[in-house]
Order: structure tokens, then C-alpha cells, then sequence
């Protein structure tokens, strides 16, 4: 842990001594850099309080790759650890143009109309090249965006899928911490990130849209089947219909799946998110999903289970990439790929020769 | 490589010089081992000509855990390599009860009849338990263990899914290497066998039944995604209304997926393997995906592919072993899930402490 700072932030802000030795511009970039440097104690008070900027700050440290943010990082998530857990996360995926951030917008609104308090985060590990082309777009996002109770944070960037649940992982506890009590975590629906998603939630919500062939486009197999409910957007006008024959297709399609483990029947519902229709459907359902579960124990006992396969998960993303950034193994790799390809090794023995290699 | 034999099997077993201060019983048992000790080239020889029993021995070095033995059975695997690849290695899964031992007897006689050589395979992780719940029982097909082109081997015991996965990706290779055309890997419809099974072969097929909820019976989610085709058995008798609505409840739910990376749609058909009614129909497909997939590259890609995949699956399986097989990480481990259990560490905290220890 680093040497925690006697002095706060804000007295800091009010007595800055800038003496006349010194220019007025320096004065103000010493000022700026002071304010900027608050100690892990005192973000993680305000955090605690539900202070936002400190919850930024917080979540920026997690992000960081710096070392000495990182140790700083490691406090708070530790400092709020007993604090967090006390929310309900919920999953959000669908391809690009169904509607994720109307739907967000709509829902998230309804959501603190309520009393609620309301993350958004996102898992989007292709950020690092589009920059965040989720919750980049924040203009979609008009009226959430001035709530005083809604938090919205864009996905980490610059890192791998691994970096970046681990990330976001960090981010939903100090969210849970600060008193947020629904966490949406929005991904885009192509990839492993679902999965990703799917793993740290405890809800999880297939956006789709009736007919143009949209089951069709993009979603990756396996996704249908991780969803706790597969609601359909933008049912309305001349899209009811379609979507109303949609709804039957799902609700039929999911009957052939086995039971969940939690016990719950995934539902189908519509909604349109612009027109703020079936929004209150959609929560009343997780409300249901939540009570149920919390009754039969699947709850706590996901959660569990996500920790444990976090920890495992962390554990041999780095034995593999300790094994396999290892340059000689990376060449001899190489080689042994080609020989596959060339029919002149099996599978097996060249994972044998890479191994006696380390 | 142990040092070859210079005699055949076959004229050992001629020329047994039994002199007469050795008594009859201990020369009985000097040549039943020599006749056993065969030479890995020699078994490499005839196996490569077709001889069932060589290659019913290969499989048994393969599935030897002695290094003596392994290393002879690397020998023939490399050997054995450039004449495998021959064949099409198709996948059946389902639910104990479905009738896969009915339906490969059946199907495997009728593609004998049709001039094919035959082999029949089994991935049973369980088996180390139930001792090859599995092909265990060749009184269901009594018709096809009398069959010359027909080879049946039950799945390797008393191992971890990865131990048989390799012995049986191995056994494949021998198998095509000995002329078999056509590998029928069967696998029971629960647990992680099935995307074992799925990673090595080219077609993947689901058994069901209609009606009696058998939709909902203990088939691992994900696996009707992988299926290629889905056989709905035992469509005879009262049972073939069941099957027709059946069938078209599964067409209807497998247009909602995704189209799969070989461009081929999965199929429902309809078949008694009891009668031997709607065999010929399931090969048929089965050739058609054939010539579809290598017309379309997505074969030989798809092939190479598990290759690769198996190279860094038995990679990967080996570094974890290797990390939670110690002691000391053992314990550690222990105490890391209970503090998770307890809310007190998180899941990547817990992860980089048990680094800190290898």
C-alpha cells in the first residue's frame, strides 16, 4: 500500500500558497496537479458516501496500468469489498442497430424514477481499435446521462477480453460499493464477450429485433442459450405484428432447451424503448427472476461460482501467456503449426516438444 | 524407440524350441508372452495392411499409461500418420435410452453393405467408473462385432476427459490408417463429452426421441447448437406422429441459429433403427455434407483447425496440471476459495497471491 496523504483534497483546493517567485500559469498547473492527486483513503471515503467523481477516479486507477496506480487500485477494491454484493447485475447483449442504447436509456430512466440507482458499464474489448464504439456515443443516452443517480462508464480500453473483464469486474464492486443497486453491463453481440458478460452477471438479457431476418445476423451460436429473457425492441407501429409472431417463435424455440440451473424459464418480451413501452414489464420480470432466486439460493450460489471461476480463470490466462510469449516458444510454435498443416506431426507430439522446450 | 525384433510374430509361433528342461506349463507361458511381444513395426506393418487384430493391439499401447508402451505407440502413430485422413469421422451423442447402440448397429451394417470399413469408437470419461458404461454392452450389436469390416473398441478407461481425448483423437488416426473409411465416435448425451467429441470429427450428430419430455432430459445445453443433424429414433409404430410433429418443432427451432461456418444447414430427420428405417436416408445427408464441405474448403479447414486446437488444448491442460498439482498451491488454493467464499479477498486478488507462490 503507498503512504497514505494527511491532507484532503479540498483544503488543498482552498489554501494553495502560490507564492510570487512563482508564475501565475505555473501556479495553475501545480494547482490542477494537486487537485488531482487524491489519496486512496480519502477516494474511497467518498466513494463510500456515493460520491461519483470519487467512483470515477476510482475506476480510472483500476484501468490504469500504471504500478503505483494499480497498488492504489488494490486498496480500494479491498476497502470496499465488504460493502458491495448488493445489487442485482444484469447482462445486456444484441447485435449493433438493434437498439442497445435506447433500450438503456429508456430502461435505466424508468429505473431511478423508481429510486434506483443505476450503472452502465460495457465489455468491449474491440474498443482498443473503435476507440469504444459502445457508450461511446453518450448523445444516445441524452437523459440518463444528467441523472444525478445514474453512472455511466465507457468499456476499458487498450487491452485484451482478460484485461478487460478483470477491469470491469474491479469497476461493478466499487459501483455496488458507491451504492449503486442495478449494474447494466452492455456488450456488443459478436465474440467472446458475451460469455464474458455472462459470467460476471446475474441476469442475462438477449435484445433482438422481429424479422429483417435479424436471428440471422451476427449473434454468436451458444448466445440464445445463455439468456434469461430475449426481449424484442422496437414493437411498434408496423412492427407489431411481426414481432408479436417473433415472440412465439422464441418462446417455442426455448421450450427445447433443458431446464436452467436456476430453475428459472427464460421469458420473450416486447418492448419499444423509444416509445418507452414494456419497459416495466421488463424489470417486474427481473424482479420476479430475482426474488426466485434469491428463494432457492441460485443467487448466491452463481455468485460464488463466478468468483471461483474468475480466480481460476485469471490463474491460467497467465500460465498461457507466461507459456506462450516465451520466445523460443513462440517460434518452435510456429514450426510445429506448419508441421500440422503439412500432416507430419500429430497434435499430440507437438504439444510434447513445445513442452519439453520450457 | 525400443530395439525391433527380427522375427515375425507368425514364425515365432511356429518354432517354439521348448527343450526339455523346461516343463510343459512354463513353456506354454514363454510362448504366449513371446507371442504378444510383438515388434512396433511389425504391428505398424500389418496394421497398415488392415489387420484388425494389429490395430486392436496399437490401440492398446495408445492406451497403456507405461512409457515402454507409450513410446511404441508413438512410433506407430507417426507411422500410421501418413495414411490417415481418409475417412469421415462422424459424431452421435444422446441420451442413454435413445438407442445409440441400436442405431450404430444399424447404421454401421448398412454402410458395410454398402462396401464401407466400418469403425466404432467410444469417449466415455465415466467409464473409469462404470467401467465403459458405454459400447460395453456389444450384445446391442450383435450384428455388426461379426461383421469383418466392422472394428468396435470401447472407450478408454480409468483417465480424465483429456486422457481419453488424446487416446481416442489417436486411435482415429490408426484406425483410418488401417482402411476404415467411415469412424463412428459415440459419446453419452451429458456432461463435457459432447464438445469433446465435436472437436473431433467432421459430423456431429444428435440423437432424440419425440415426445416424453425427452427434450428436456439431461442433454447439455449447447448441444443441439453443434448438432449438424438431429435423428429423432424410434419413429415406428404409435410413436410416428410423435416424431413428425417432433421433427418439425426442431426445424423450426434450429432456423433461429445462426448459419454455421461450413454454410451447411442442419437437418432433422427421421429414423427406426430397429426396423432399419431411414438409414439409408441419414447416410445420404452424411454424403452430401460430405461433398459440400470439401467443395467448399470448409473440411480441410475444419480438420486442420482441431489439430491446432488439440495442440494447445493438450498444451494448456498440461500447464494447469502442472500448477494446481502442487502442494504448496494445493493448500493455498484451498484457503483462497474459502476467503472468496466469505466475501474477503476478491477473485483476482485470490489469483495473483497463488502466483505469487509458483
Amino acid at each position: 500500500m503507498s503512504k497514505p496523504q494527511h491532507k484532503s483534497a479540498l483544503s488543498e483546493s482552498g489554501s494553495n500558497p502560490a507564492s510570487s517567485n512563482v508564475s501565475a500559469e505555473s501556479a495553475k498547473r501545480i494547482r490542477s496537479f494537486r487537485k488531482n492527486k487524491f489519496s486512496e483513503e480519502e477516494l474511497l471515503k467518498d466513494l463510500l458516501k456515493g460520491n461519483k467523481t470519487a467512483l470515477g477516479r476510482s475506476i480510472t486507477l483500476i484501468e490504469s496500468n500504471q504500478k503505483k496506480n494499480q497498488k492504489q487500485a488494490e486498496y480500494i477494491v479491498e476497502g470496499a469489498l465488504p460493502y458491495a454484493h448488493k445489487s442485482i447485475r444484469i447482462g445486456i447483449t444484441g447485435v449493433p442497430g438493434v437498439g442497445k442504447s435506447t433500450f438503456i436509456e429508456s430502461f435505466g430512466s424508468y429505473l431511478i424514477e423508481k429510486g434506483k440507482k443505476v450503472a452502465v458499464l460495457a465489455v468491449d474489448p474491440s474498443s482498443s481499435v473503435s476507440h469504444g464504439s459502445i457508450l461511446g456515443d453518450k448523445t444516445r443516452m441524452e437523459k440518463l446521462v444528467t441523472m444525478e443517480d445514474a453512472f455511466i462508464r465507457p468499456s476499458p480500453s487498450g487491452d485484451s477480453l482478460g484485461g478487460v473483464a478483470r477491469k470491469t469486474r474491479e469497476s461493478i464492486l466499487l459501483c455496488e460499493a458507491a451504492g449503486f443497486d442495478v449494474i447494466l453491463i452492455e456488450t456488443v453481440g459478436v465474440g467472446q464477450s458475451e460469455t464474458t458478460v455472462h459470467s460476471m452477471t446475474d441476469f442475462f438479457l438477449l435484445l433482438k429485433l422481429a424479422g429483417a431476418g435479424d436471428e440471422l445476423q451476427g449473434i454468436k451460436r451458444g448466445i440464445v442459450e445463455m439468456a434469461d429473457a430475449i426481449v424484442i425492441n422496437k414493437a411498434d407501429g408496423d412492427n407489431q405484428k411481426p414481432a408479436r409472431d417473433a415472440k412465439l417463435e422464441f418462446r417455442r424455440a426455448l421450450q427445447l432447451y433443458p431446464p436452467k440451473e436456476s430453475d428459472w424459464k427464460p421469458e420473450v418480451k416486447l418492448c419499444s424503448a423509444l416509445y418507452n413501452e414494456g419497459i416495466s414489464e421488463v424489470w417486474e420480470m427481473i424482479e420476479l427472476f430475482h426474488s426466485k432466486t434469491k428463494e432457492n439460493g441460485h443467487f448466491q450460489k452463481n455468485r460464488l461460482e463466478q468468483n471461483k471461476f474468475w480466480l481460476y480463470q485469471t490463474v491460467n490466462d497467465y500460465l498461457k501467456s507466461r507459456f506462450y510469449e516465451e520466445p523460443t516458444i513462440k517460434a518452435a510454435l510456429k514450426e510445429q503449426l506448419s508441421l500440422i498443416e503439412e500432416n507430419k506431426t500429430t497434435a499430440f507430439a507437438a504439444a510434447k516438444y513445445l513442452l519439453s522446450l520450457a
